[in-house]
């Protein structure tokens, strides 16, 4: 292990709702709070465990008020000051923004990473590896973001276009930003995909504190401002929080700064996962990143399990079975199948239609069914 | 509605493990203490409901001594000396005999008739008259079954053979039975189905108690000797019960009285359904005796559910759904999928496969795990 870094914050916005992960991840318990690589660390933990080596115990976490006393109970080494919690959700550029006006009034020199707490990362050497360089770059004057090396067309990821190489010291892999692409359609993604020159967005910035404050300032004034008051004035929270715009960090600041030059990136070399749906969570669990690509004919034919596998009693079955209420779960004769069991609610999905399950959530809503959600 | 049967009573052994059933059917809550039909009324109920316009209150029930009280408590009008408790299961032949030897000893011109706790019958007045005729032909002397018209080919159920018809005043359908077959193989099957001229055996026999328990002297005799002993001596149970002989009625007294030109049968023109897995409770509860002919292209996409319909969210999804924990259970794209949610225990087994649950619970018990048996 290297040192950390000195100057360097980070930053976890711990947000989303993990909704096409129901009945597992709920509003009350969202995704980031699950382990959901059965590895006894839930992502946030595994957020935390990746950035403490870099950043040491400069890291501030942005949750919601409802989550936070669970963040806190689940990152005891988190310094309460280092806490912030929204009242409200107003996506993540407010959330970003507070983070840094927080940390720039602590250290006016800082330099901060934004990683989101729901996302897999298994290679930390790779990723502390591909910080460093972000940090190397940021130090420049740039906005830096970490750019996935896509692994198929996928149509659910903005895409980075990259430009030319940039040359900075501790930066080898640093290119320019060209553009940031929204959600393709699928024959734009598979062109992006063969072109080589794309890389997903996974919502990694690296950057200055004081320049992404001058950055919204300059985009989404209204933002800066509360931000920054925030910082000063703590205990207004309640009446500065709804002035805050509910916007984006990529279309706040990412957008614009690659229209203006300001982006760079630096290709990930690491396998990374944001765990969308369950089709995604059996492919990461059986070591893959896409069901797709999973098939070896020579694969036992049981279910991945997570959660206790002594209590799931499988014959002839694949798939993926969540374990999670302490029943038996037996699973007979059925192919890549997912079942979720979980104290209040079950679900069972084939993994290729695991995306239907917001619409189910997006049901149970509509029929206001909210001990559910 | 007709008056009861002079004379009549009804038998019902209340036995059979219902494995195929699991999770909803356990050892400590069998197939027939469930309400299959969703009509409030169990299996075991249902069986009294027909059989008592009948017979009155002349219904004596033989079941284990695990169930007696859960029997008692379904069936509150069930008189407490009319409540035989096995302490271990024999099979059918002493259970019956037993009932048999208890009738007599207080009417010894009844005519008894013995059905299963746990099959299915909706047409009431087809059965009735199926009855009324069964105990004519029995008041002849005969031992008479009420064979069930194949819908196919079979391989689950034993076959009567039928003879000539038998011109027996009050009983126009009544003809001879050549023999009781075995259960045959799928050649076998299909050609007793082209041939037109067999039945399924559903074990319903209706014959003089006196006459029962003579054949049973002659072919079983310690199983005669302890069922009178049982009668006359209700307190020795203990010492009396491990004498009688494990054997089915089928075996002790049907194929010999067949072959002794003894038996006679009333066919069934009522639909009939054993229940035996959770294909056919699909099929049943669907208004249709297997899966096969159920598929109207224009059916909804929607299962099955046995249980409370409103805690069932389904999304393009067929099958059946056994909604038994009370918690939600959300089914999405799946075909034919047979989901039983149990407080302890879920199970997820496609329609086709349904029969293999009795091979998963051998495996439950196999590992010890008896409190999910």
């Amino acid at each position: 292990m290297s040192d950390p870094i000195a100057g360097f914050w980070a930053v976890i916005p711990a947000g989303g709702a993990g909704t096409r992960l129901w009945p597992l991840s709920r509003r009350s318990e969202p995704k980031f709070l699950h382990d959901l690589t059965g590895t006894g660390r839930t992502l946030l933990q595994a957020t935390w465990d990746r950035l403490t080596p870099l950043a040491a115990d400069r890291v501030v976490v942005v949750t919601g008020r409802a989550h936070a006393d669970a963040v806190a109970g689940q990152l005891p080494d988190l310094e309460a000051a280092c806490l912030l919690a929204e009242p409200s959700g107003r996506d993540s550029m407010p959330a970003i923004a507070w983070a840094a006006a927080v940390i720039s009034a602590r250290d006016p020199e800082a330099i901060i990473g934004s990683f989101a707490a729901d996302h897999v990362i298994a290679d930390s050497a790779s990723f502390e590896m591909a910080v460093r360089e972000a940090v190397a770059l940021a130090e420049t004057g740039r906005v830096v973001t970490i750019g996935i090396t896509p692994t198929y067309a996928a149509t659910g990821f903005g895409y980075i276009r990259e430009g030319d190489a940039l040359g900075v010291d501790g930066a080898p892999s640093g290119r320019a930003v060209l553009e940031f692409v929204e959600k393709p359609d699928a024959e734009r993604a598979a062109a992006y995909l063969a072109s080589g020159g794309f890389r997903w967005n996974a919502g990694m910035f690296v950057v200055k504190a004081a320049l992404l404050l001058e950055l919204v300032d300059r985009w989404q004034p209204a933002v800066a401002a509360g931000a920054r008051a925030l910082a000063q004035q703590p205990a207004d929270l309640e009446s500065i929080w709804p002035t805050l715009t509910r916007i984006a960090i990529d279309h706040a600041v990412a957008e614009p700064a690659a229209a203006a030059s300001l982006m760079a990136v630096v290709p990930a070399t690491f396998d990374w996962q944001d765990v969308g749906d369950f089709d995604a969570l059996a492919g990461m669990l059986a070591g893959n990143l896409r069901s797709g690509v999973e098939a070896h004919p020579e694969a036992p034919r049981t279910p991945i399990v997570l959660g206790d596998p002594s209590i799931v009693l499988a014959q002839d079955a694949t798939g993926l079975v969540v374990a999670a209420s302490g029943r038996l779960v037996a699973v007979v004769g059925v192919e890549d199948l997912v079942v979720v069991d979980t104290r209040d609610a079950l679900l069972v999905v084939p993994r290729a239609q695991a995306q239907l399950v917001k619409g189910l959530v997006d049901r149970l809503a509509d029929e206001g069914r909210e001990e559910l959600l």
